[in-house]
């Protein structure tokens, strides 16, 4: 059974609070619940992860090398500002899909680029918390034929 | 039973023929059947369409302003260059998913804007067949909440 | 009499649907009528065309050559991005008047720049489907005098 | 009986001795004529003004205010330059129309910005003297739908 | 007793009825009041100035160099224009408090230069007419140390 | 008595120490004292935090969310990197105004774009120490008429 | 005998009779005649085809994937904004010269890029009708090394 | 006899008084003096006007044309900023020569753009005072060829 | 019989050595052999030149004013830098040909611009050794319609 | 004996796992052995440190000032984002050299800029963990010397 | 008496013969000839070179320093590109003019920035072959006051 | 025994003489002796070169080709403009480290940018004379892994 890690960034632990009418009223451990319960559903073991600090994240991708199959990373704005970040990535070679809650290529022009995507197989965003089931189901997929 | 219309835009009716290492094998009609046969299986009436002409897309977009309740597009190349064919989508106000097959993010720096995405509510991409069964999800989650 | 092509490029079908805070509620045909009407009672044979094809554009403006004494092209989203539509006219040698009917000033920055504007006599932007008579008026003067 | 205020910016009082070929043969005092005829046949009061003071231009916009119902403004090389000129017709919230003797997006590329179109319904520009008739002609039609 | 110029730039005569949820209902009036009675409170002369002249303005800040030991300046739009005025202020080695009654870092991209600021001790924007006050105390503050 | 805090950032702990005739030669201990002091003053319950590390920022403005009534905040060399911190205070809606010790718009470019000027209420900038104290009376001030 | 296709994209019809002096009054059937003529000289089938439409240059460009070794091409206006067309020659894999008429890297800026360029062996320009029989020739010598 | 005016623009009226590290202790008025009197050796009747308006640096080019032969104009700052400018002294027609105290070329980047260069026969920096003297003698040689 | 220079720039000596996947094995002694023999069957009598210094190029195009009829030239690198090297050929106006032996538009993005460009007839790149016998044909043509 | 901190970056802890093509097989404590060899070797107390976290890195680089004579930084890819970073080694006065162990002029473009390169004393890149030792005779030079 | 280098850049050997109508029909001979006399009328010994060779005219400014007291140079097209040349020019330490024929600030946007003037006293531009004797006027009253 | 050239660029003959304070008050020959002496200590036969010309520069790489093993450059200001340089460096393939006495990344920006970096192992900048020495050890332990 594959393992997973759902990490999220900065601010997404405010989730269900912050802005509801841009992501939605779902908290974020609905949404962690949500993933391992999905997670189960198709064969996949979810371990969920939230931290405001970028070298904290690094960490936690480090970490994952060894115990962990795959990645779904909402690196909230750290995303657009975070090369080290993807440079962990990239050193573990974990396959990772990025996922947003908001359609990022919607919002202000500094939310468009992300490195992350750089070292990613690939990004859904735009759909609310349903955007980490998706991802687990990509993830999934890709799993499968490799 | 919602009915949704997966429009392909420039070069993607050579699938499985072009570039199988960036694309996949998969053949655009195998792609379409697919998305038929999940779309079945979840309570989607899906019908496709392809086109390599930029007007044809628009004129498909106005079209299925009376005769469907979601869009599927994958605007190839058109993605990177169509003011018209956003327009087009933001004129009918239909719920629109933009998917790409390979992660554009990751490619070439001209093939990260996307015109569509403005108009989207959201995107996914990286996923290659799979990305179209994925929007397909998303849109039917958005349809039972709106 | 002066012969007047009046065409319109993609999306501007949808005239009356779309976005009627931004372009109004009157449809093209309510548009092209009074052209007409107007165009007679200043002396122009008004007659008119629109497509979302801009390969259609360019056709019918090489066969306005012969046909016609003058254009107004409202082009569309295919004003920011067409060389080829710009070319065209460019080739026939036609005074041109281009129509907006939003201002386009002062909406998206990538809706500031018209390739049309530099083949065009001039430019009326921002007053509805009354820019088609003040471009009518404009060209009537212009080939009084020339 | 609506008042208009048609304001001409820096160099335009020397219209007819500069450059004829760009602005056309006609001083600025035949086209004031020509507006408060036209003005009074189709029911607008027209009043003039020429400075070549940025300063002087912003207090008469100021003015306007009180004793006037809309603004046709040719501001000559401050539509480029003078943001204070667009936050003065900002305050004061009369309808304005930005009018132009040349075409200005088909000259250089320092004369394509216009700061004054983001407060202005149009923009009309390329019919040299009989651009002002037209913004009064579209004023008009503006003040009786509104 | 030190003597303090405030001066307000273009459009700043208009305040309180320009777009009060913006700057507020307060006139210009009633801020220069309040500036000179804080002033007599904590110590300082104050007398104020307005003009929508570029020209005016620079007039008044090289007359300032013998008649004022400080300045207060609101140069409204000429903030983001005038290089002019920078140099006047360069030029009569006066020290300089830069206010604005709104963020003009939080508006449009164009409002965010300010090359006033080159010459200033600091900025103060946002608060309101409160600005002038702060800036009153922070001028007195500077001058006591100096 | 509203409740404010006091949250410095990177390398500001250094104050007195580093380069101090840009930042004076005042301690951090003594600023937050004043801050204490002044807050008593006019009826402010002023508490004071420091830190380099950005996402311990970004926890603290999260806890503020229910434990302040409004921020002062100096992020130091963050105020122009973090999309991050400018999310964390938009995200708790709470009053915000910005100090910086020196006059970022007269230093070098890369100092002068402030991410956190987009949702602060306003910016302080280039009166050393004196800063923090016209920031609480702008805080004052707002939450009064709030 | 190696099969070449040469295209020729909008208003390339009007050979002839657009701006002479800078394209030459010859016309595109009797440069087409020529390639023909040539082409058998030099022992290449050579089949010619014009179209103003995007989509329909992509189509042909398909269709040529089983019909033709070669392609030459002038896209015209296309070359500077069609990343379509590019992706289209890119999938069919066929060796391609690019031609055109003027010296585009000598026109305005926005014709000096080509995305054509990308997927072309190489590029020929500035020798009007001739830059075709010089396209045949490198493209001969092209076929017989590989 | 050739007359000739020599105009100047904002902040040179404090000429001796500001930085003279950067423009030297002479005066304006001795400037002037010395430009009247070398005029005078050489045969060209010089006069002299200083103003911190741009209007009325428009309006004295504007002046100029009936009664000068040819410019010498220091625009100070509006150099960097004022197209209008530029415009007044295309359309009067008179040979401008720009002249600037310091060398504007090795001084900050926004002092490197000039308009008025555009519609010069040449420019003269960074000599001081003798700057003048020198434009005088290069208008002189050019009033004797053309 | 018309004569011809071949001139190539920095590098191009080493043909042959250099990365023969990109330029190919053949030695530019060979080529310009090929060269002089193609130039004899055609009519052409053709004289080669190789340097690595800008000023030896320059000295070159200068010499060639009185003893050639038409230039080849493959600058290699200083085709991106040199302005010095176009203004040579500017000055002797002879018909100049320019050759790449690689697409250059196909390459690094500061391979794209070249000066030369703007004083050739046109230009010919990515077909090895051939570009020069190609170059050698336009020439030929041109020399003969002059 | 001079005391040396040698401070490595965002996940540099990985060496030797991650892309040892580019990075080479040796692990951060294989090089961190050898400057404390090298460092005993030359006379230099050399110690050690890594973290993924911005801040942590600022708070040693404070602790530093007391406890150092020099610092030795490869700060990862905080080399391209950290203005803090920058700003810390500014502060306390210590001489930086910066060290890479890639060649980073020769990567991505967003690999070229370095911050901390503004308050260091120089930079070594691209010899791997040779680089380290590099930088060590480096500090040791420019300590004797000062 | 003062010992004076006049260095001439690519192509001027070439004046007179290249395009009259921008340079003058006078030849590079003539001009020194002229430069010789007027120094010999002001008290300068003047002495020319001319060089096509960027590296030749930084010897001959390394040369300058022991057998000069002061240089004019046009550097032709070098102006514009040349590091190596200003970097000759401010270890010499000798006063600098900078000449051009033309002016270059009205010319192409690539010949408005020059390396040279960041080391030189100041530039005259535009007056032809009078500009050098206006330079030696320039370096004359330079070289009496220091 | 391994042979290495070190290159030095433009204005390094210069050393000792030119602003010492950058570049220190070593000559040239005393590097060079030093280079030589350190490179028999540790096995390696050293020459050394200095040219003003770029040609001559591309000579001599070309010419190491044969007899070296290793390069050395310091190429002053063509590092930042010789793309010919580079391309030079590039064909021979041998191992080159770029050398500066400055840090140029603590420099102007237009010394930011190293084309030669390009080509290079790495990059060792800011220690004056001693760079040469920590590059030729670089080299040495380079070519002995090699």
């Amino acid at each position: 059974m594959n393992r997973i890690l759902i990490m999220n960034g900065p601010n997404l632990n405010l989730l269900g609070s912050r802005q509801p009418e841009v992501y939605g009223a779902t908290t974020l451990a609905m949404i962690e619940d949500a993933c391992r319960a999905h997670g189960k559903a198709i064969g996949l073991a979810v371990s969920c992860l939230q931290s405001n600090h970028e070298g904290a994240m690094i960490d936690a991708v480090h970490a994952a090398k060894r115990s962990q199959d795959g990645l779904v990373i909402n690196a909230g704005a750290y995303t657009h500002t975070s090369i080290a970040l993807m440079d962990a990535v990239s050193s573990v070679e974990l396959p990772l899909v990025e996922v947003h809650l908001s359609n990022i290529h919607a919002r202000e022009e500094f939310r468009h680029r992300s490195y992350l995507a750089k070292v990613a197989l690939g990004q859904i965003c735009g759909f609310g918390a349903q955007g980490y089931i998706l991802a687990l189901d990509a993830l999934k997929a890709h799993l499968e034929v490799t």
